[in-house]
């Protein structure tokens, strides 16, 4: 039974997961309010429950990936008693306090829970470039790894179940400031007629360059020093900033995603911080 | 006289900008107001100036590094008569509207005028990794180029002065956004115990993966057509967003960076496209 395995809600994402625990020869069960969807997955191996009761007690490891955490808690409501020594891995994308809630409510019942976020998108999932960040349990990672494996890289974050999902959510937020940003950058460049595929040329390369400027403003951040070496100050950049917000209007692009940067930029130059580099910002971001 | 070249304005910028001329073996000449700027240049070889009109009256190309473009004009202003037939590469940091009056301004004393910017820090500048953007007289860009060549790869983007200035300012605002995104998302991993050092290793690869999407994107701006293929909707990329910003906020984290890429995608769905990719997000910051 060592390597039996569970799979709840079958979406695009569910899917692609079970398809590499089978692959990976995991014995895989699947589970999906609408049955149809396993249809392919059983005819490559997978084996179907009828009922969300069935698909808990035939495996050890039981994995969800269903669309929001009240989906997860109301699937499981009625096979509550089954969950008793169980692991559970929900891959469910949530914020951190339904993580708390839900976790505290699965430990209610026994089971053993394991957080996790997937920074993938389906067809991603068991490759090498797939990560998958883990939280909660540490029995249930230790227990689970080598199947969880199948799906790509694991990370085990720490016992506090909402670590994958604050990490989760992070990670996506760092992809919509450089998506947010492409977006200004392209606008802008199209009010001169450069097309987006002409900009791309020039965009990825910057954009590779300055990914390099990051461990030097991790380093400022952990340290709290914002101050030694400055390549290129605030109020310097400040001067840019404004710069790009009026260039932005007057060629009839809003210039929504430059306003927080410029916002912040100011609250710091205001305090003061004008020689700093930039990570200083990260200070005013933080709730007192 | 043919590769003679004068900078004016030894701040950090324009004195790597003569030590990459000087080190490609051009006859430089430097000036800058305050004159001890121009020693260890002098010292390396540059020939010094004492007036700006002795600066102008040496070379044919004038390079000018200046912190604005005040002060760009109001440094040639006394000399304005010496520029007719001479090429000036505008290399200050400036906004459009800017450019395009100094290239008039300067186009009526007889210049040849190119504008350029920067893509480079002062350490950068004479490697490969430098690029500079230019626009305006082509035949300033074509009786210079040799000499420009010192500071990294050229890029002639065309006849309207503003070009170089636009897409400067376009690949700014890429970087802010990716930094703004950076910022958030640390801040964010950091009120649940993470060092900036520690998310480095999951932002930097995430990140690098992340840009792969790029292509996508401006393929899809380029047509318009936001529709077909979509990986991962608005209308769920729309409720990461939400519980990004819930989450910031009950960590205690200012959710600012988030704030335009919720409300424009907002604005999307309320339009009817949430089916739609995330690039669709560029029809709503265009002026209609």
């Amino acid at each position: 039974m060592s390597n039996c395995i569970t799979i709840i809600g079958l979406g695009a994402m569910g899917t692609a997961l079970a398809n590499a625990l089978i692959e990976a020869g995991n014995v895989t069960t699947v589970w999906n309010r609408t049955q149809a969807r396993a249809d392919t997955l059983v005819a490559r191996g997978a084996r179907r429950a009828e009922t969300v009761q069935e698909a808990i007690d035939v495996s050890d490891v039981i994995v969800l990936c269903l669309t929001d955490y009240t989906a997860a808690e109301a699937t499981l409501a009625d096979a509550a008693p089954l969950l008793a020594g169980k692991t559970v891995v929900n891959l469910t994308d949530g914020r951190p306090d339904e993580v708390r809630a839900t976790a505290g409510r699965l430990g209610g019942y026994g089971a053993l829970y394991l957080d996790g976020g997937i920074m993938a998108t389906p067809p991603m999932i068991g490759s090498s470039h797939a990560f998958i960040l883990y939280s909660g349990s540490a029995d249930a990672f230790e227990g689970a790894k080598e199947q969880l494996a199948a799906f790509g890289q694991s990370h085990y974050l720490g016992e506090d179940p909402v670590l994958a999902a604050v990490n989760d959510l992070a990670l996506l937020s760092a992809m919509y400031g450089l998506f947010g940003g492409y977006l200004h950058a392209t606008a802008l460049a199209g009010s001169v007629g450069v097309t987006a595929i002409q900009f791309l040329a020039f965009v990825e390369p910057w954009l590779a360059a300055m990914m390099t400027a990051l461990p030097d403003l991790a380093e400022r951040i952990d340290s709290g020093d914002h101050a030694r070496d400055v390549m290129s100050n605030l109020a310097m950049q400040s001067v840019a900033i404004t710069n790009i917000v009026a260039a932005s209007r007057s060629q009839g692009i809003d210039p929504a995603f430059m306003d927080p940067i410029e916002r912040l930029a100011q609250k710091r130059l205001a305090g003061g911080f004008g020689a700093d580099e930039i990570s200083g910002i990260i200070e005013g971001m933080r709730a007192k």
